[in-house]
């Protein structure tokens, strides 16, 4: 009898080769099928020593190398090819069967696929993968969405090949149907944030405190010890200490830049409009790298009036640490809150503490900080805000002085920092005790009859403006 | 032989009526329906002296009133309604008719339904309408999409009934099928923006400069005489200026600080992320609204800590005036860009000036300042931005002290200003000689080989960071 395989993976680009791989090597008998049969041949000729592939050149056999109930995880491109792939493989699958979408998929393709496939009998997982092409191999952080009974049959292997810390893998189930897709999605907004809040750090250490991109990786390396400690401060500090083999500069001097996006942030942004969140931090992230690409525009407002170089250093090292530190709680602050307006709006029952658990490893978000945020929700698993949570409370307390410094002093010297400025606006929108928004509810009335709500009894009212200026019940 | 109808208006809501009611004044016989017949016929009688109705019980006798090629006005509410309506409409047409939605459609299901009706001969014109119930009445801002040749049948008849400022009507052909009703959004867009400087601004007078309502209803005033002369400046300083009387408290603290939105301002930014433009005035308004209607997390936020107050009014009154007006022209440059991209995308044509032109009477962002928009777009039509045109760089260039001592001044006393400081960022990253993008560009070759072009040569590259540091071409 001819040994069948646990799992297959369709789709052997790098993401899905190096997918396989992590599982061949983990001990799981893997069928691999490609489109071209070619690249299904290259990666058993290659890899075939890390564990065992099953290689199938049709559909068909791949599907019939499977053991039951089959698992298959398609690594194609999202949109289109997705569905086609979905199309091919559905009708040679049986009822119990489960497919996996481990693309970046949108979470509403995601509800649509899985409720057809219900509806057919068969599981469909969209799940996130995060860790690029490095954690497909080694240990990705994976969110997997879909029915408690495909993580049943699913979540052993999936937590088998995930990033593990301290013991524990970085992978649970996220919730039903799309569940997975959105949470990865906003994983990827959060990281637009946190990559931008990076960015204005390094240009006011650059611009603000006049340092060397050398220097300013010695300080990255530096801050990677602390309380910022993560992925991304680590590579940042690597990109900042690289030179550029063709001319000597510091290497961040010769790239462009005009930053460059594939949609998960975007996505992010506008389905936080539909769910009445502000995340404020991902869409100025998002507009900062759409700016930043328009040359056009950039080249025609270059030399635009700004204020006269005073050629002092204003800025402080350890100011910038502290505005970094209080921004990132407020983007992830508002990245959690979209997870639970998300999770509201479609009944997912997400475990905040269970995302910041499996964000710890494997994802490019991975950070020390991820313990604390859990340890928020563990502590209060319906927190408004991380926000208002003790310990981040107390870290901004500690902060706001220095980032308020800061965003003032760039302000001051033309340093856009639209990540700091705007974390701090919602900040100090968060605990105003009034906010001018009734002036607005007041302009409402006035111009479309909007009616407003009053502090002081309940009903909605409105001021014949045009009239006696009496008030009326609306 | 009955008199026909020149024009006809089905729905009868205000917004309807008083459409209805503008071009009976106007001279033009008007047919007049309503799904239930008591609202015509209560028009009629109220206000039947005011021109030529011709009430219609039936659809059948509303089409039959008309004079071809008819001319078919829906005022109802948009989405599944004015679907509705179509279909029941467009069965009783003849091909060259024409039917135009005057509500607040979303521009995609303007070009949809245009095809559709396209098709079976009909015209549809999405058209804008901006002034609310008053504006509907005296004269509106419109907007109108759609074919040249419904133009020639339905322009002269709206131009009359449109507002007139210096004897030019406010409302000009705006461009093919969705063309309108995407202007009109863009329209509501800048409005939100506006509204959301305009409370910034009366918060800093307010809570940094210490002044009552009563005395920024007069600064509001004063400056409605100057370059911020406007509808929104107007109705604010009225606002300001009423006494609840009910509590004899100035009106604007006895209303709910809450602030409501129907969902233009978040299709705005939807579609500026998906044109790849951005407009952080726009969606840091619409956040800005969000949070403060978020009642159960202000109220859990309520206590943060802030800054020591130190009792000073350190925000003088003219530098508001400066920073709001540095503000309010990078939201419009960002939404002029909008709309040129979308005008871009679509193939619509759209004249930018035009724009500004038809927007300077009967709208809610009606104001001078609209003048010196047409003007730079009559100077060049290609403009990249607002913000390059010589008229607002002097602007900005004289306000922008000013401006950065607000900003400065606000994240200093914890005052949010978050539309204020995202211009003011947005305005520093479109003149910056570099921005820190390239070092996003690095960290996403780091973790996704997601490669980056240079400064030096053309190229897409890669650094081999996991292996030698080694530069390859992409």
């Amino acid at each position: 009898m001819t040994e069948l395989a646990r799992i297959g993976v369709t789709g052997l680009a790098v993401m899905g080769r190096n997918l396989a791989r992590n599982l061949a090597r983990h001990g799981h008998p893997v069928a691999v099928h490609n489109r071209s049969y070619g690249r299904t041949k290259e990666l058993v000729e290659e890899f075939g020593h890390e564990g065992t592939f099953l290689p199938a050149e049709t559909a068909e056999q791949f599907v019939a190398s499977l053991e039951r109930p089959r698992r298959l995880v398609i690594m194609v491109k999202a949109g289109g090819p997705t569905d086609a792939v979905i199309d091919e493989f559905a009708p040679l699958l049986e009822p119990g069967d489960m497919i996996v979408d481990g693309g970046n998929a949108h979470f509403a393709d995601t509800r649509r696929r899985e409720q057809a496939l219900r509806e057919r009998g068969l599981h469909f997982v969209g799940t996130g993968i995060s860790g690029g092409e490095e954690g497909a191999l080694h240990g990705p952080s994976i969110m997997p969405g879909g029915s408690a009974e495909s993580y049943e049959a699913l979540g052993p292997l999936l937590e088998d090949i995930s990033a593990k810390v301290d013991g524990t893998p970085c992978c649970t189930h996220v919730g039903p149907d799309g569940a997975g897709h959105f949470v990865k999605m906003v994983h990827n907004g959060i990281e637009y944030a946190d990559m931008q809040l990076i960015a204005e750090a390094y240009d006011l250490l650059r611009r603000g405190a006049g340092r060397q991109p050398a220097e300013i990786a010695d300080i990255f390396r530096g801050w990677n010890e602390g309380r910022l400690g993560s992925y991304l401060i680590e590579i940042t500090s690597e990109v900042l200490a690289h030179t550029d083999a063709a001319t000597g500069k510091p290497f961040v001097d010769v790239v462009l830049d005009q930053a460059e996006q594939k949609g998960t942030g975007r996505w992010t942004v506008q389905i936080a409009l539909d769910l009445g969140v502000p995340v404020s931090g991902i869409a100025e992230a998002v507009f900062a790298r759409s700016l930043s690409g328009d040359a056009d525009l950039r080249s025609a407002a270059r030399g635009l009036p700004g204020p006269v170089p005073t050629g002092a250093s204003d800025v402080l090292v350890d100011d910038v640490e502290q505005a970094l530190y209080a921004s990132k709680i407020v983007a992830y602050a508002q990245g959690f809150n979209q997870i639970q307006a998300g999770s509201a709006e479609y009944n997912w029952n997400i475990d905040a503490g269970a995302m910041a658990t499996i964000w710890r490893g494997g994802c490019i978000i991975r950070a020390k900080f991820l313990d604390r945020i859990k340890a928020a929700y563990d502590g209060d698993p319906g927190l408004p805000s991380l926000l208002v949570d003790d310990h981040f409370q107390e870290a901004v307390r500690g902060a706001q002085d220095a980032w308020r410094r800061v965003v003032a002093t760039a302000t001051t010297m033309g340093i856009p920092v639209p990540g700091f400025s705007s974390a701090l606006a919602y900040y100090d929108g968060l605990r105003a005790e009034r906010l001018p928004a009734a002036l607005v509810q007041g302009q409402r009335d006035f111009f479309g009859a909007h009616t407003y709500r009053r502090v002081d009894r309940e009903g909605s009212f409105h001021v014949l403006w045009g009239g006696d200026r009496g008030e009326v019940t609306a």
